[in-house]
């Protein structure tokens, strides 16, 4: 695991979001099953995309198809603890967002895991990729930082 | 469904956890799936237990062994609702509990959804069952209500 | 538990499907959790009705709507056996349709767990209860038996 | 996703599995949830070692842990398809594993999605890092392969 860049501090994120966890996120090893990192990913973007009016599920006309997750894991975390999820976008492309994640347990300062999470947006009826909608790109901008993951 | 007792209100519960829901919580119907509320049911009574001391599950001697579950589903719920899972104790027997658990969304005054979890308690090694260790009737009778549900 | 009714045989269920357990089904007690049972319930009945071209998830104008469900747990299932889960229709109403199901782990000759699962028909729209649409009952006709379950 | 490497074929891995999608996997837009994809990648690869005897979740005094994961999504997969878990080896450290999965729909001949999978293997008290087990090693030397991906 050489060249790993190493667990990063809460400053490290712009936003965050706070996630329980619950009894059976534990897998028979007693902690969070890898899997699962990728549903606070998953709820972490797609929160905020929501909550800014950026996503509506039944109307939008594009919206963002995964194409790549990735997480690596340095602490393992345990329900009932809270996981706060702290959120970047390390490029905004002209139809792609690449996602930075770090999830944070309890009052712990560095992130348990980190990861990322690129989406493309489709249209979706032709399900082809489209230029990302302005009204995203002014709303992730400020989310934008210089990207600290290789 | 006629003869179903009704969505009850919060004040039918003496204890809540609040539980945050998941972007894939929402099943292709695009509200939480039906088992995921028993996720929700495990997450409220298990975190209890283990905030208060009555269950180590790396080295609880006896545990609970769910037998029986139910769920009534009055209004749907979707992501990102929080929900307000509210727990009360219907039946304390000689080794098994009957909790009962309704499930609120946001600011919603009546139940989503309630429901029914029998735990019936076990000697971890031999599975047999074991009457109720006494720290865990003292910790549970506070929330003993008379029962409201069929 | 007095007056549970039994385990039942495998000869009480007319129609099969088998489900693969995965590794994260199991809990924190290295079983698989009890909210899974119900994904088990949710597939065995939806898998039915879309191979049969009875649902189909975009274009249906009615859709079933979960209003109840219940299991009862005689005996543990743990990954990575395989579940065979057996289906009946138990009641076709005007409305609604009670289908129970029972789970059975690899060659396992009684059931693991078995409950119902309540569906009622509802205009998508309106999410209104709508009379059962006549291809559905005949597709369901040959599931009917008498109800075993209390 | 210039420079993506593209999508596999079967012959590139030497093991299968068939896992069952589930009616929950889908999300809100009716497709397997990302998240769920990773549930596959762990169910193949502790189905192997568990079927082979190479892993007892109550007894071994080693396990591994996943330090990182990734999978790259190619074309979408929905219930109630079937998945053909695809498992090779790409490297055998002193205590790590290297594993890659694709993971292919029904008769599908190239990939839905393909990623990796990292263990590494650490004593179960003291969490620290161990040299695999020599009988670890001897299975996973049959799935050994050139590294396909970048």
């Amino acid at each position: 695991m050489s060249g790993r860049s190493p667990a990063e501090p809460r400053s490290a994120y712009p936003h965050f979001l706070e996630i329980t966890t619950r009894w059976n996120d534990n897998d028979s090893y007693r902690h969070v099953n890898n899997a699962v990192y990728y549903q606070y990913f998953d709820t972490v973007v797609n929160q905020f995309l929501i909550e800014n009016g950026a996503l509506d599920v039944e109307r939008s006309d594009v919206i963002g198809l995964v194409v790549e997750t990735q997480c690596r894991f340095f602490s393992q975390v345990s329900f009932p603890s809270k996981i706060h999820a702290g959120l970047r976008v390390a490029h905004l492309g002209n139809s792609s967002i690449r996602y930075e994640i770090g999830l944070f347990r309890d009052n712990q300062s560095s992130a348990s895991a980190q990861g990322h999470f690129v989406h493309v947006y489709v249209d979706r009826t032709s399900n082809r990729p489209v230029s990302l909608p302005s009204q995203l790109k002014t709303l992730l901008t400020p989310l934008l930082t210089a990207a600290k993951e290789a």
